[in-house]
């Protein structure tokens, strides 16, 4: 495994450390915590946005909070869910007075500890709302659908209606539209290395890829001999296209995203036949990008989002944010 | 090798075309050329830029392209300096009537590319200045300090001065100064790989890494035993932050820039002792970010880069842009 890292136990606490001193305008830390918060939180008479996982998919979460989005995240150890005291310390640190928004991503151990943190926070008279986040279409039975990198639209657009003053039922149904109009899937070229095993989590052939993978390094659909980027793309879209029952005329929004130490070069080649699918199926893209935005860790590999928009989610989409790490929708 | 591509020889072509599918509202390309060009090119009344060089480096250069930075790139193919008849091309579809600025990484392939292309453009009667960047303080020659990271900033505060109407001789001079102010340097922890030769350009053991790496794999100042995340920030910082001749109260732009295959975890953790360098050196910090901007390949590495910032480059950094791959400053 070569990293740049100092001390494979303190990763999290160092890259937080690292992300906050990068954005000191935006971002601050609370103490002794894995909390990062918007910088001016609470912010009165906001809804409050507020999410958080296991770390090892940077910019996943702290890269998203900011004005416009997230008001708080909180990094858990690396592939593992934060502890309910740090997600309770974050409500009470960004209520602003109109309740906060749980925006939680599909995986047992995260519903547990937000759900033990959102009962501490009622008993404490906070409004709590909660979207589940669960975008990828790999897991064919719905229960146990995964949150990948789709949550990124959910934060954008449910944030961005709370910054314009949305009540916390507003802002909780928007989240709910973007989660049920969102799906994604995912591919793996290669394994990834937890910083304090140091060694793959599991092990592709150099023929190999998997198909579906998830952003743990959890099975995919299938494993298979290595295919070509418009392969890859085509076998994607067909089962994120079909899943949304995507018809013509039908507008999204796109998001390429790679999955850690996927190049720029791969990820634009990627792209190009998922457009071209998109325009050849009638398809209109209200905007599309590609980028590194949900990871897993040092893994290779790329996973396409499509988010079937409205109007008031393509209003959302264009509204002013200052995060480190959402891009740019130009 | 592993890769997101279809065809080995098609990789320069089939990416362009990516990045014109995903970004059609900013981009367009010439046809029958890997020009990328500002939609809507060219722009009456406004000094035109343009950049170009090898491909590998992705999202240089064709990620800067759009209002407010580039008018034009043109990408050569892998590691390769674009042909003069492309660059003649570029600057005749861009030239709107007050001249042509050309930013060249300092690449004896590239100069020569450009220069033949310059001559050609003021046969036609083109106004032409011309910006080259070297900001690699890797290379103890100044004269062949080659262009790497730092390049972006040049397009950046050149292109805003360019967008608020300055003249060809104002936007050169403030490309300039931002070069004789930016100072890089990079490491390399693993080599990259040619698309069309399928293998590791050099060998870098599995505890060895290269200080003062190039963007092609050129030789840096010396290989070593793997270091730790702190130990290459300080390395690095030190090159740099002498070469710039950096002082009490000096204020700077900081870029953590990842090679291609760095994870952002990485990035940040690496971050955070890059910038508790300059706090406890007492260097001002304007604005901070990491990224990667300028790759090579799937090389796994870092560079960093610091500009000296005056008033009218901040005032620069921050006006609006839309490009694909200019990062927020917040």
């Amino acid at each position: 495994m070569k990293k740049l890292l100092n001390d494979v136990n303190l990763v999290v606490d160092e890259e937080l450390e690292g992300l906050v001193l990068l954005y000191p305008n935006v971002l601050r830390r609370l103490p002794n915590s894995n909390i990062i918060l918007r910088k001016e939180s609470p912010v009165r008479g906001k809804v409050a946005l507020i999410s958080g996982g296991g770390s090892g998919h940077e910019p996943l979460h702290g890269g998203f909070v900011g004005k416009g989005i997230l008001d708080a995240s909180i990094a858990g150890e690396v592939f593992t869910a934060p502890p309910p005291d740090q997600i309770y310390s974050a409500i009470k640190n960004v209520d602003g007075g109109r309740g906060v928004l749980l925006m939680i991503n599909n995986y047992s151990g995260d519903l547990m500890s937000f759900k033990l943190a959102e009962g501490m926070a009622i008993n404490d008279g906070i409004q709590i709302g909660r979207v589940i986040v669960n975008d990828d279409v790999a897991v064919p039975d719905i229960e146990k659908r995964r949150g990948v990198a789709g949550t990124i639209f959910a934060y954008k657009i449910a944030g961005a209606l709370a910054e314009r003053g949305g009540s916390l039922p507003d802002v909780q149904r928007i989240g709910e539209r973007v989660v049920a109009n969102t799906r994604s899937m995912g591919v793996a070229l290669t394994s990834c290395t937890l910083p304090n095993v140091g060694k793959p989590i599991f092990v592709l052939q150099d023929d190999e890829l998997e198909l579906g993978i998830g952003v743990h390094g959890e099975p995919g659909v299938r494993r298979t001999k290595m295919m070509s980027a418009d392969e890859i793309a085509a076998a994607l879209y067909d089962r994120v296209s079909k899943d949304l029952s995507l018809r013509d005329e039908d507008e999204v929004a796109l998001m390429v995203n790679g999955m850690g130490a996927t190049p720029m070069m791969d990820l634009l080649i990627f792209s190009r036949k998922v457009v071209k699918l998109l325009h050849e199926n009638r398809i209109r893209i209200f905007r599309s990008f590609a980028g590194s935005f949900v990871t897993s860790l040092d893994m290779a590999g790329v996973s396409m989002t499509l988010l079937k928009v409205d109007d008031q989610m393509k209003e959302m989409l264009l509204e002013p944010e200052f995060t480190a790490s959402f891009p740019k929708l130009i």
